[in-house]
């Protein structure tokens, strides 16, 4: 039976959703508030396509809805993605949890907004969670799935099989902690480029090159810990015993959130390409992506 | 003319670049202290050439020298790849400034020791850096350049040219720093991954996929500022208007050197392939990131 999945926004995120779900023969309602963004959507997604070298065809599994009952109406899941906005939030959720039927899921992109903020107190609170892809979802599988603390453990469940079922990587969290955990890992790495850069140790660039040329080129095949496994003989513990007390001096001297300064804005800004460079240089990172996505596909463990 | 290089240490490390080298068509003399280790050394290179695919027809390139006066005489680098050890160095360098030519550079791949450590007093002071590689350099490119405090300025710019006529990546430091910049940032990354992981929030393997199918995927084609750069409409000021208060906040509450317990260690240890696993998996590691190399080379920029 085609899975029946509803996805709340059309914006950027929205859409690559849609995608996600489309291309795994889902069938999805995608609906906005905004009727221009509506009716932008389906040529937004052929362009999406076109970019990420993916088969349009399986945008003909996208209905755009007029409202937002239509969308929601007899779907398995709910993708919402709407502004960061507690108060906006809470009032989605309590739509959504009146206009849906108990064995649906409800999912929100949020990044900065936690299940507790604006599931609280609803009656459907326990088939409510927090599913935060990275921009954009369609070329970048990690999908962090937090619960809050009224989830029921067979919601996680289910949304981890239905990540799994349209091709994307689900990383689930035990409970809720600020940032989950991809935007606390690039904080802290943020943190000490920033006070690296503002010092005049390295240029924004060669930051950039350390990373893209070195620590960001071993992370895309093999995690942190899985790095760590085999950069000492005896594996993780023989590498904490033996490089340990030097990561854990080194983290004790880094940099925090006094970092994120006025003057390395200034710096990085002058040394990367300008705000008009933003929309071609996104549409090649997206393709550059796909790219590498499949690469990666194929030369799988 | 053909560059003569020298390295000095015939590890892992030293083998690597001993390949960087030759590979890149200069005449290099290779030595070890440990008669063993200078007996297989060739053999070594070979099984290194077979694992990331290349041609094995440079090591042509590669003598293997009895004694370290005849490896360093006439050469105009040497790549010193001597135990961490700070009296070991300081030796190492004595012998090295006497027994080589002025305009010689001598470069160490040390990555706890910096030059003022071991530089210090010598007459050729001004020739002596730190050129930092990433295990295993020869399918990793990216090189730390960092000077000393007597480091000549055209000495910098003597290893930024040579570092890119033999296909790596420099990335100059300006001055020295515990660390420098590649290890500072892996462990801030560290710190908070094990604290996510010691508090339960997440798995070891649940962590690495929020790396490699995130974050890792990513920084493998734009650095952590270019990345950021794309992320707001406005560029790398908005991003910092947008979320700097967000990322400070959450850099605020990261993990430092307490993170790394040995609670921290026996729960990744449970999670990872054991170190019976790390020689194969090492070997696989380094034909996948040869691999890796070769497609970011073909799909660059």
């Amino acid at each position: 039976m085609t899975r029946k999945i509803a996805v709340i926004g059309a914006g950027l995120i929205g859409r690559a959703w849609a995608l996600v779900f489309a291309r795994a023969g889902c069938e999805v309602r995608l609906w906005d508030l905004d009727p221009n963004v509506r009716a932008r959507a389906l040529d937004e997604l052929a362009e999406a396509c076109r970019l990420s070298g993916e088969d349009a065809s399986a945008l003909a599994q996208v209905t755009i809805c007029a409202d937002m009952a239509t969308a929601v109406d007899g779907v398995e899941w709910v993708q919402e993605n709407g502004p960061e906005k507690l108060e906006i939030k809470r009032q989605i959720y309590a739509d959504l949890d009146r206009m849906t039927a108990a064995h649906t899921i409800l999912a929100s992109s949020s990044s900065a907004l936690l299940a507790s903020h604006f599931a609280e107190g609803l009656p459907g609170r326990a088939r409510i969670i927090v599913a935060h892809p990275v921009n954009p979802p369609h070329v970048i599988p990690v999908i962090e799935l937090c619960p809050g603390p009224d989830t029921a453990p067979e919601v996680m469940e289910r949304a981890e099989v239905l990540m799994r079922a349209v091709a994307q990587v689900p990383v689930r969290l035990s409970r809720e902690i600020d940032g989950f955990v991809l935007n606390r890992l690039q904080a802290v790495l943020l943190a000490e480029s920033l006070r690296l850069i503002e010092q005049g140790i390295v240029t924004p660039r060669g930051l950039d090159d350390t990373i893209t040329h070195g620590l960001g080129r071993r992370w895309a095949l093999l995690g942190p810990m899985a790095t760590i496994n085999l950069n000492a003989p005896g594996g993780v513990k023989d590498y904490l015993d033996r490089y340990g007390p030097t990561m854990a001096r080194l983290s004790d001297s880094s940099a925090r959130g006094e970092a994120f300064t006025e003057r390395a804005a200034e710096i990085i800004a002058a040394d990367l390409p300008g705000p008009a460079q933003v929309p071609e240089l996104s549409r090649r990172r997206d393709a550059r992506l796909a790219e590498l996505g499949r690469f990666l596909r194929d030369n799988n463990e």
